[in-house]
């Protein structure tokens, strides 16, 4: 069906716990994928892990194709890798990753020569963006804002397809300070949006509105029980479809606080989609529909009117798919 | 000096009251101008009045050059015209034109065919974006944020030299709902930023501060004289330079109103410069310092260390070679 120098490219998404790899043909359709617990030795180490990986994947690929192929067949053209942290992208080096073991480290150097082929990295969350733009929920609009909602909170831009690059800060819409918000951030700040639209931010204000009201979530979590689990944003989202008030309130406050910061990206991108990914866009409609309002208090109906706000297609697989289809953009690109 | 084939291009920035035009070498230098009332009975007369204003300006650039030359020597390389409205800047078409007699007219096609040279359309403030970002304020910096504020409130993004395409919608953060105001906006929705941050919204504010405050503003617009002229933003501003605490108070609100605004887009771009410019900025430091602080409260440290907030080198200029170069840059890319 393929033929053994069908060019293929691999994705990889790289976490502080799990690492993704896939890789896609031309097209961008996932042909396989890997999932490792990241090394998180030395760069070195990490390094050796993605390639093996990368090699891996081929492997599995070339036995569904059913003829024998390696990295050496030249069926691999380019590898693109996602890594959360600053990044010089354009030089290929990870100045910093929290829970990575890389301070100023030329990752992509580095894996392209085990691998014989051209390494890009970019920011894990632009690299999910661009899977959504490629081949996901935000394919066929001219301007996106993709958004993911997760431990943190951040988004990327993509313009007719493309990433549009700003600094190594770019995107970092969750570190933007709320009015009436004083909830102390990681970042050192206080009151950054990302305190209450993230995982945390949503167990965070379920916990203090439950001093005040009462709760479902007080009976599956008392106080005073300390041998349980502790209470996740999918708890709180349970709690929400039961029809549990502090759990309603805790979305709806949440979903206006991003929204009302999504209407300023919007009005001045001229947006055309909006679409949330992330761990906590699973709780779907509960947040994505007082963002919807929220969009609609603050600007105006010829923006409304055209802004579509939608889940994420892909889960952790745009990261991967993006990546791959990056590289694969950057080497045409270069070429 | 310069000799008779030297490559020149020209700049329309076209008002509602009135429209300016220049002449600008390759390196965006203004070489001459000229302006004049705007022709609002119909499209076809405002496009004989702009085709009239380059040919006056060629004649004026021959003469100081000292050689006889005219449009048809072929110096004319190419026409830019910035417009306040709606526009499919592709095509070339003003859709709608506030106090401009334009509605769906191919304003790009039938000046083109009246000089026989290729003439480009886009949105003033783009236009002015672009010139600060060539040769002006914004000059030299990655991730530029133009503003202008005038008798309106809109912006337009700068990434390298090149003007971030959105839709006709891009750049409309003056219609984004600022909590805590409910000013009537223009555009139908209440609370506008644009009702704040704007020549109006300046005046608006002062007078119903001066309600509750004595101010000199109360000594130069008494309520009950009729006669004399209305209040402007100039006058708050001078009012504010002699420690009047009402002005101060009108200038720190709209400051950090704006400030506000741009802290979202400043996280979102990772944006290097934010440039001030249109009427109001002439307001200088007593509005530029209050957007200073508010960008401080609001997003990170490694943003603001980084973000700087200065006023426009250029008044109406910046639109006449901003429309020029962007000429110069769209037969380039389309050469």
């Amino acid at each position: 069906m393929v033929d053994g120098a069908e060019a293929v490219y691999v994705g990889i998404d790289v976490g502080g716990t799990n690492t993704g790899a896939g890789v896609v043909n031309a097209e961008g359709r996932l042909l396989a994928t890997v999932k490792k617990r990241t090394e998180t030795s030395d760069g070195d180490a990490l390094v050796r892990q993605l390639a093996e990986m990368v090699r891996e994947l081929l492997t599995i690929r070339s036995a569904e194709a059913g003829f024998p192929s390696s990295p050496e067949t030249g069926t691999l053209r380019a590898v693109g890798v996602g890594i959360p942290g600053f990044l010089d992208a354009r030089r290929g080096v990870v100045r910093h990753a929290a829970n990575l073991p890389l301070r100023d480290y030329p990752l992509a150097d580095r894996l392209g020569d085990q691998l014989g082929a051209p390494v890009i990295l970019d920011n894990d969350v632009r690299m999910y963006a661009y899977g959504e733009a490629a081949v996901g929920a935000a394919a066929g609009y001219d301007d996106a804002l993709v958004v993911t909602v997760g431990t943190g909170l951040a988004c990327a831009v993509v313009h007719r397809g493309r990433l549009l690059t700003g600094g190594d800060l770019a995107g970092e819409i969750g570190h933007v300070k709320v009015d009436g918000n004083e909830y102390a951030c990681g970042c050192g700040m206080n009151g950054c949006l990302e305190t209450l639209v993230s995982a945390g931010g949503i167990v965070r204000q379920a916990k203090e509105l439950m001093r005040w009201k009462s709760s479902v979530l007080g009976e599956w979590f008392p106080e005073r029980l300390q041998a349980g689990r502790s209470m996740t944003a999918k708890d709180v989202a349970k709690a929400a479809d039961l029809g549990d008030a502090v759990a309603a309130q805790v979305f709806e406050r949440t979903g206006r606080a991003l929204g009302s910061t999504l209407a300023v990206c919007a009005a001045l991108l001229g947006t055309d989609v909006i679409v949330i990914g992330g761990g906590v866009s699973r709780a779907g409609e509960r947040l994505l529909s007082p963002v919807r309002r929220a969009l609609v208090e603050r600007i105006h109906p010829l923006h409304t009117e055209r802004v579509k706000v939608t889940a994420a297609r892909w889960t952790d697989e745009a990261g991967v798919i993006g990546s791959a289809l990056a590289a694969k953009a950057r080497g045409e690109h270069t070429a």
